[in-house]
């Protein structure tokens, strides 16, 4: 069997002189704690600190990362276990996880085996490498660790030195979990998020049933614009209550709309009414982004806009599997003109946050800096999800902060589902950051008191500010 | 005059210990047989084995990267001798060699010149670097070199280890020069590829010509919708008869359509009754795509994707030059929504091969690498024409691969007409990946081990397996 | 206070043998006088030669990087005594000061900064870094240089070793203060640029009065179609009087057109009679750069096309402080459909050179490389505005290359209203160059003379020639 070991320097320029201050700089903010804005852990984790029951139901089964380049390489996802629109197949988990053993010289080069190694390594004890061999001892292992009470979620969440994780929600969920974790007297801080596109997004194939949910949870007439209007308020303040800081919105497109009144009312009719086409979708997306950022100015929810998938993109695939299944794929997007409605009528606020996510990279230098470069209210997003990768966050530094500096941006995003995986994409992202600043310093961009001070921003300071972390606390 | 020679270090990092591992890597695949599965050098040079006359003729005359950039700087075309729609100018061929030698130095920094290099240097076995001084000795030396039998066609094949070489023909070609390497019993592996966008572009000048020249080769009535289609299947048939493992396809977009058998009766009814108009012409270009895509599950012919060139893009050039004159220039290109009406089709077989090529290297991390780490019947194309360049190639593995995989990709293309400067193509591309995987193995990304492993893949396991170069064997 | 100190190395790679190579090459080059062919100096400066005020006045007002930086992180524009529509804001100056140099760590990792300390350290003599501590230092130190002769704009020019520079004027200026200087007997090549967009742009809020200064100015009836192209040859031949050798077109789109005499005369009588629509005034853009084209084969003239910026993206703060105010954002733009129509006139000419430049860096390797690697007209302008930056210019030259080589690009433009920056400019792009060209000499890319000679053609051979300096002189 390979053995399996983390190098100290990995990550690092491989310039020796670059390479040590690097070291140096990592050295400062290797220890600080997790602050987790953005992500899609399990509340339900949490609030029953239940067991995890094996390593294809933890690390495979969530995993779409893992699953989708299986899949592009001919693996059936029966055989690995992934869950249909009917259930979870009849296969056994070990046999699965062998499969993805077999399979996971796939995965050299991508930042899936980065942080799977981490996990092994650091979270899960192993020494050596996962391969077909080693499967079963992989699979045997796993399982004993997780029936240990050290690997139930909270006893993780505490070891892996996390200060603050937010979670998402929808409009439309009852937030149980989360009342379920703040009565349970746990200190953890676990907080929800508001995404509303369940019950913005009409073309969706639940938005009905996310309606009646939404107004059974105000008591609100969500079928009249001011009454809808009125319950996204009541349930910002549910969420806030339950520790939420921001919002969240995954339109497939940037635009922004700044209708009237009345023009809101009529659009908001054809939505409800079922008389709506394509083009009244997306303007009425877009018109509930300008609301939303209204009531960010009133309530001071800091608002976070990933836009630019193409969800669902396999057909047979969404009928088979359904959403989320590794077949959403990036769109080309535009920021400039999409998001001017709404700029125009909060850009210039300063206590406004919106913080902005790219799928297309081109978008980096040519809008996104430059619109962060200039605006009070807007803030940019870390490299996301294809591009959160030691060579996709180079990029994003590398593209970004001559214009908007590094005070535009808003510190590190894991974003992951994968909870076993977060110190892993902390730590990824606190070397790529400190290399960065380390060619810097090496080049003479930029002072070594100057990069020591950037490394501390760029891991904790910028974070906590955006996402008003301590002012919530 | 100056000297001319290769360093054996060249285009490994500058880093010393980086560049010890990319040296390394480098080693074990520099001496690997050649494996060319797309290109375009001439088959009748197989077939007949006649020897090239000058400099001019073979090195400048067809290679419209070279002329394409002395016109860039006002050099006269008629000057350098390459040919118009009339013949070629009556000028004296040394003197178009020596208008080149004069201008070499434009060249710098391009892969033009590391070709050329190669070629004068390891093919041709000059010891001086070209320029004004040295171009009357290069021209008598290289046609010294070309009147001796080592430097006839078949022989440069031996002599550069090519194990297979695909060319390039149109669905109306008669095949004649590969069946006449077939016959002559040379051992040499020269195939065929099947490109038929003759008779599918209908906007081509010489669509109709190609039309009657597919009837008649075929015998089927290729002007019903049925008959055009089993005119497809039995040249595909032919083509594989001589060798022909892939098909190719150059249209301008990416567009690809899923109609009914009565829309496309239609559709073709118009196509060939010449009562269309440009949208209806792309709607055929797009369905074509999905039916050879079709007939490639049914015959296991791999299909290549080369989209997104603005063919004949100087009017003035074409009017007096003709095509494939320097004047094609990249357009920006969607693949997202363009592919999907064909991958709602096939895009699940796991027994396709769909290989995907840009000129636009925005599409590699937005599109094309989420793409090919999903569809299991994607694959992409190496870094192709203008990218087929250390910088081009760098990008490539750098945007490609943390999405992809390597496993996704299918080694390297030389994509040539120009035959003598195969081997410098691929010594390029191995090195360029070797010095990839250094960086990734000096930067502890990537074990010794595995990076040893992947230096082969990319020289030669990929390849061999995308193309089916043995399974056709 | 924390010291401020150029080193001597920076912005040169960080591996060893390659930063002495980098310093070699610098070395060749660091010394040459300045030459600036495009820029947006006040021309009064060198008129009046009077003295500047005071830091604020100097270094904030005018310097949109800035601001638009200490404005994107709350800092009100008024409390910088930044100029509004109505006037400067009673804002004391030195408050101004103090309030940026309080933010002034925002700039880390910026080109502003680097050009800012090297305006600090080397035109003003600091050893300390600027912040809140030093700001009232700074302030007072910058008045007594101000206050002294050897500061003034003249003193300044020579100090800089200035060889040749280019202001910014619309085709409706009377060009008084470059008269001026010719007439003060100053030896200073100061020279101006004919930017008639003023006179081109229906859309633009101040056409009316340039036209009717347009007339005034040149005598013609300029609400002719014939008059109007007559008024635009008289006043290319004032510009050229006062030492102009290029013109400036700063369109939205790089939209061309190339209609009937006819057509043009029916579109120019709506956009002089008032009943242009957008898509009007979108085609007479158009048209006008294929007329300025066909005016520059005629008088020699370098055409200059700066396309792609969404201007006063801003709406409120255009109201309140109108252009020029750091809220003009970059749009995609596409070249290659866009040029064709001015191309298919005058593409093919050798002695017409047209500098294309952009903000949209995915069309480097996709469209311009490769055009400009193709038409004699076309040249490569260097990166530019918010990619005038370390990495922009990486990029640029990264991207470039490979396609259109070094020759057909034209050395480096400041593009500045800020002049005590302009050396620090031209050395950054001189270092950036040359690291350049020493990571190709370390990977064995080029040879280390021709990378001296390109060290010399990037300074000052291709702008000299591209410009026409020498020619005009």
């Amino acid at each position: 069997m390979r053995p399996l070991q983390l190098h100290p320097d990995r990550l690092f320029p491989a310039d020796p002189a670059t390479r040590d201050i690097a070291r140096a700089l990592y050295a400062q903010v290797a220890h600080l704690p997790i602050v987790s804005p953005h992500g899609h852990t399990d509340p339900a984790w949490f609030a029953t600190d239940e067991k995890w029951t094996n390593a294809t139901a933890l690390l495979l089964q969530p995993d779409h990362y893992v699953f989708r380049m299986l899949y592009s390489q001919g693996v059936d996802l029966d055989a690995l276990a992934i869950p249909t629109r009917t259930g979870v197949p009849a296969t056994d988990p070990r046999a699965a996880w062998r499969l993805f053993a077999e399979h996971y010289h796939l995965f050299r080069g991508t930042p899936s085996q980065l942080w799977l190694d981490h996990v092994f390594a650091e979270v899960l004890g192993f020494d050596v490498a996962l391969d077909g061999d080693s499967a079963d001892h992989y699979y045997d292992a796993i399982g004993e660790r997780l029936a240990s009470d050290a690997f139930r979620p909270r006893a993780l969440f505490e070891r892996f030195r996390i200060d603050f994780l937010a979670t998402t929600e929808g409009a439309h969920d009852d937030l149980s979990h989360h009342r379920a974790i703040r009565e349970s007297g746990w200190h953890g801080r676990v907080v929800t998020t508001y995404r509303p596109d369940g019950v913005i997004d009409v073309e969706h194939e639940a938005f009905a049933g996310a309606m009646e949910r939404f107004a059974a949870l105000t008591g609100e007439d969500v079928h009249s614009w001011r009454g809808y209007l009125a319950a996204h308020r009541r349930r910002r303040a549910d969420f806030r209550a339950l520790g939420a800081t921001a919002t969240d919105h995954g339109h497939a497109s940037a635009a922004t709309a700044n209708l009237s009144t009345a023009e809101c009312e009529t659009l908001f009719a054809r939505i409800v009414g079922g008389t709506w086409d394509a083009a009244d979708a997306e303007l009425f997306r877009a018109q509930m982004l300008t609301e939303m950022a209204k009531m960010s100015v009133e309530d001071g929810m800091v608002m976070q806009l990933h836009p630019g998938s193409y969800r669902n993109h396999n057909a047979r695939l969404f009928a088979s599997h359904g959403r989320d299944k590794g077949a959403d794929i990036p769109l080309p997007i535009d920021f400039v003109r999409a998001l001017k409605p709404m700029l125009d009528v909060v850009g210039n606020e300063r206590d406004l946050t919106i913080i902005l996510f790219t799928l297309d990279e081109d978008t980096y230098t040519r809008e996104l800096a430059p619109l962060a470069g200039h605006y009070p209210c807007l803030r940019l997003g870390p490299a996301w999800w294809f591009h959160d990768s030691p060579e996709g966050m180079r990029r994003y530094r590398e593209m970004t902060t001559e214009t908007a500096g590094f005070y535009n941006t808003v510190g590190f995003n894991d974003d992951t589902r994968a909870f076993l995986s977060i110190p892993a994409r902390h730590d990824v992202a606190r070397r790529v950051d400190c290399a960065f600043l380390a060619r810097l310093v090496a080049e003479h961009r930029l002072a070594d008191w100057e990069a020591a001070d950037l490394a501390q921003e760029l891991t904790s300071g910028l974070v906590r500010r955006a996402y008003r972390v301590d002012a919530a606390a």
